[in-house]
């Protein structure tokens, strides 16, 4: 993990501040106490040859570090965890345990998230969305209703801070307008909790500071 | 890794028979070769009490190890493939490399894979199934083109076969019935490779055959 580079945009509309997916990798370096540089694209650069020859899939994050070029957020913040305690326990039962709940992040709560989101935000003037909302939010409250139960006596997925958290959180973060966040009180507050850590105000705030730079000129 | 046990659906109904999650497990211990046992539920009990004290989500695969309870299909594919080199390369730039490609196939290939399986198979009778179909399609379509582009002049994501294509092709195989993957000869040849491979024939194998053992009775 010898000189860390976490690439992201230079700039990227309001809709999309705050969730773009590089803040993942920023916060667990963060969360780990490894320092990293920050290398901007342009937006519009992502789907660049030059781009996609290092991220096929023509996304942020992509990531460098002791001369390996990797990307996707998951896999990234597996690896960075895997140099600190401060992310994935060293003890086996609970390390399995973390990385049951990263998955489950990335593979069960961010697919209907990440759906809701497209209803409410993206695809929002698509002739779907607005029929697709109500089974949206449902399957939505479905995994919101697991992590109550699951965060009703623990202050995170493994009781202690871990890269799980990272992960779901930063998923969380994608309801912020969805209106169903505050249905379930004890998830809102687990977010509130994360976002709350030093690590993840300086990462996110590091990121929302690029992109006022860079901020386009109106014509 | 002692004493494995991969828990699945006693029977599922024709449309999800040779997709339930479960298979991904069965096929990465086959490939390890790690005997394992199989402990079947039925299916309108995954979202029992007492089942999801185990999966909180209630859903399969749930996976038993060494006194472990765990869930979720990818990371248990992931803590499987860290007992074998035949499903992650010991090279440090292989491992991470099979790391980045095993967290792509579940965080970007699969929710637009599944969402297609959504329109066209389980919620094909919904009003918004038919409009959401194009962008659905033109999604998947893009990241089968990253993959064919990937795959051109290799036999497997990483050269050689990991746990990356297990997850991979469990994902691809949601589109047997989209008609996308004509489209791609390179996936669709790709995918056929995997599912020739003996250890993936013997878990399919295994897993339809209880199917058919379970097959409920007519009324």
């Amino acid at each position: 993990m010898d000189n860390p580079v976490v690439t992201g945009f230079a700039w990227a509309p309001p809709f999309a501040q705050g969730l773009i997916r590089d803040l993942r990798v920023r916060w667990a370096l963060a969360e780990a106490g490894l320092p990293y540089a920050v290398d901007l694209i342009r937006i519009e650069d992502r789907k660049s040859a030059a781009y996609r020859r290092w991220h096929p899939f023509g996304m942020v994050p992509a990531f460098a570090a002791g001369g390996r070029k990797l990307f996707e957020s998951g896999a990234i913040v597996h690896l960075v965890a895997e140099k600190s305690e401060a992310l994935l326990p060293a003890d086996p039962a609970e390390r399995a345990e973390t990385i049951v709940w990263m998955y489950a992040a990335l593979n069960t709560v961010e697919p209907p998230v990440v759906d809701l989101f497209a209803v409410d935000v993206t695809s929002r003037d698509q002739d779907w969305a607005k029929l697709r909302r109500p089974s949206a939010v449902e399957t939505v409250g479905e995994r919101l209703a697991v992590l109550a139960d699951r965060l009703a006596e623990r202050e995170y997925l493994l009781g202690r801070f871990t890269a799980a958290d990272v992960l779901m959180a930063t998923v969380l973060r994608f309801l912020r307008d969805s209106g169903v966040l505050p249905e379930y009180p004890v998830v809102a507050a687990y977010l509130e909790r994360c976002e709350a850590r030093p690590a993840f105000r300086r990462a996110l705030n590091e990121q929302l500071a690029e992109f006022a730079a860079n901020e386009p000129v109106p014509a």
